[in-house]
């Protein structure tokens, strides 16, 4: 706080595509699509038409006994996006149920509270715990605080946090299990080990029958967990995961808050590319393409079943927030949602510019690891690549780095020492190839000349 | 839900001012201003004209390391308005900083963590506990419900919740303080007590200290509890409680995202109608004007201060949602705060005609108490008003009454056995003359001749 007050505040005025511009005309490249919301750019016409003509109707009416038609259709569409009709196996239930709310904090705590209740009226487990994994972010709010596992956010709140257990993350760069010695490429591709991260999820949950409990949910980001460190999981790790936690009667709860909607892998949920299919999903960050706080969480018919009942019952899911289904939101959403199928080939070249722009970063000794989720990109910043030795918290290599890359004019955001690059689905071949350059000559100039 | 599913849902399609549209073109008054976030009226042309200049502009960029000019401006304009030049005790600090999330719960939740951390650090209490009122709600996310006491909201998440205290709340038409027969008035008017609902507080904070302990902070819902039943607080309680508060040195929070903003006290805040001035003040629903989700958190210097170090200290707060000081909602909220001006000759218009046209309620024998904060007023139904008798739960008196109103073109939701009329400030005389002739005939359709 004492180092933001020290500096003149970076004021963004307005933005376009993938392009921002602050009062003082200057131009960024946004590289973080704002905080990893924005998926097609900035004032993009159809979105910005799509708010325009539900402002001209109504911009809010209560969801509490009241419909629309704005987020009824969502609903549908999102139902739709959630179950496609290929490459998930048949036994897994369908996600035929949506809750709104505000952000991702809220989606989460949505899902926690039925999956806690689900698993108490079932009768799966008794005091129901859960399992998530080591550097897991799923929030801010308390419960989503207690369900991650970033100690830094813990430490002081902890009298107000719910015990969670939690469980090794498959971060391939840093893997004790991984004998592989650093080569310059994505370390998930030369590892060498026997999936023990994947044993360890096993041996977890045995632990946990052994004392006659079992969890009530387990939680993942899936294909890559952002706040951890952008830790991208190697292929076949979520798929065997999930596998797990069915057979043992947990549910499973995707925090799709950063990956959905065509961010993080091939198809538009990363659950999805490993053959996965949630008990719950949960959406939020892009839903409205980027312009509007909303969130969704989806489940499944046997879940929203556990809370059916006549009145007397009082067997009601006893959450909701006043902007429920907003109708500005849900008309965003639409708009966005559109067009993600136009964009499904602009995602894939950004995909492969990322990969093939980001190449010339291994030349820098500062680059220890560059990992990659469709259209997310990593950059794991180390004194030296041959050692992998981190740099210190206080040496806030990551946040010089970003400091260096705003001058040249492209703005994103580090997560420790991690450098994220993650920007809208739109940004040209030109603009990509513009943050590498930015991007290599900021580290050169900051850790590599400097040190 | 089963209920619910069995009915043909009613779906809003338009608004203007204080009347919505169905699909079917049925018109509603809009009694309970969507779930008590509408201020001015739908489809108000200087909100949207905002909006929409806005859009041109950019809808979203994040608050996280950047800035933007409607959030930085709508910052300014909370703090004046969170600060009345006259009207509160020199000695109460001042509202200095405002802290963006998405919506009540949220607001809550940074209040809650802001005051727990400050309770830690500044030595005022170890392990902080929080004080909150009997039948208090501040939201659904688990942190803010573990600040409420609703038990029906409590049953099944206990597992998940941290453990808060509870003092008597000032429910006048049903304290067993209050000596006074049951007559034909607010309970309020014609109590015969000695404010023992203050003394219970006091007794509560001596309680505490003689475990050698503080409370971290007390939670209140200034002038109008919500959800507990709408109990209107007696003049004089809060100021009083406020001051026990803090002469223990423990940190007030007003949970004013109902109240706020004009819509339960002569004054913007209910707060600063009782000469309070609180350490932390939530703002949501009407913040916008009822158009978009974002709330604000408003706390002291003081606070913020002890939140202030270098990087390598760490004493960042570690709480941010990704569309925190969202534009879109900024520039709403600063079109609705200009309408305030203008809107305080409504208000008290409004107020006026709510309290002189819910007269004719009285006659109705299950009419037990009619209430009035500011433009809200809320009627309790009993029985027999001569014993105060309630109706049980499974009657769904509250939700009977409501949907006969609905049928009448009133659209609001009852909190229990509560019927909550809080339309719009701009809803004229002859709307609110329909609003309570509609309610008359309703419980007397639906409580007096069908028992």
């Amino acid at each position: 706080m004492r180092d933001w007050l020290k500096g003149e505040p970076l004021v963004i005025e307005r933005g376009k595509g993938a392009v921002l511009w602050d009062v003082h005309g200057r131009e960024y490249i946004d590289a973080n699509s704002s905080i990893w919301t924005n998926l097609h750019g900035h004032n993009h016409p159809k979105v910005n038409a799509a708010i325009r003509r539900q402002l001209g109707r109504v911009a809010h009416t209560s969801a509490l006994g009241l419909a629309n038609e704005p987020a009824s259709l969502l609903g549908q569409a999102l139902v739709q996006l959630a179950n496609p009709r290929t490459g998930l196996p048949k036994r897994q239930s369908r996600l035929a149920k949506v809750f709104y709310s505000d952000d991702g904090s809220t989606a989460v705590e949505v899902a926690l509270k039925l999956a806690y209740e689900f698993a108490c009226r079932t009768g799966r487990a008794r005091k129901p715990r859960f399992l998530s994994l080591d550097g897991a972010y799923h929030g801010d709010t308390v419960g989503a605080v207690s369900a991650g596992h970033i100690d830094l956010f813990h430490k002081a709140y902890s009298g107000m946090l719910f015990k969670t257990d939690k469980v090794m993350s498959p971060y391939c760069y840093r893997c004790p299990f991984n004998k592989a010695k650093p080569e310059r490429g994505d370390a998930r591709d030369t590892r060498k080990c026997n999936f023990e991260c994947v044993d360890k999820v096993e041996q977890q949950f045995a632990a946990r029958k052994k004392r006659g409990v079992n969890y009530a949910a387990l939680l993942v980001e899936p294909g890559i967990q952002g706040p951890a460190g952008m830790i991208a999981q190697p292929k076949g790790w979520l798929g065997r995961v999930a596998e797990i936690s069915r057979v043992h009667g947990t549910q499973l709860i995707a925090d799709e808050v950063m990956t959905g909607l065509g961010r993080a892998a091939d198809q538009l949920f990363a659950s999805h590319d490993e053959g996965v299919q949630p008990d719950f999903l949960c959406v939020a960050k892009g839903l409205t393409g980027g312009y509007l706080p909303m969130a969704a969480t989806l489940t499944t018919q046997e879940v929203f079943d556990a809370f059916l009942g006549d009145y007397s019952e009082l067997k009601t899911f006893f959450h909701g927030h006043s902007y429920t289904g907003n109708q500005l939101g849900s008309a965003a959403s639409l708009a966005s949602i559109g067009l993600l199928n136009t964009a499904a080939t602009r995602r894939k070249k950004l995909a492969a510019n990322l990969r093939s722009e980001s190449k010339r970063l291994w030349m820098l000794p500062q680059v220890g690891d560059i990992r990659q989720a469709g259209c997310v990109l990593a950059v794991e910043l180390v004194r030296d690549w041959q050692t992998r030795e981190p740099f210190e918290l206080i040496e806030r290599a990551g946040i010089r780095v970003c400091d260096a890359l705003a001058k040249r004019g492209v703005l994103t955001r580090p997560v420790g020492n991690v450098i994220v690059i993650m920007p809208p689905y739109c940004t040209t071949q030109r603009q990509v190839k513009k943050i590498f350059s930015a991007l290599h000559n900021a580290i050169d100039e900051t850790l590599t000349k400097n040190g």
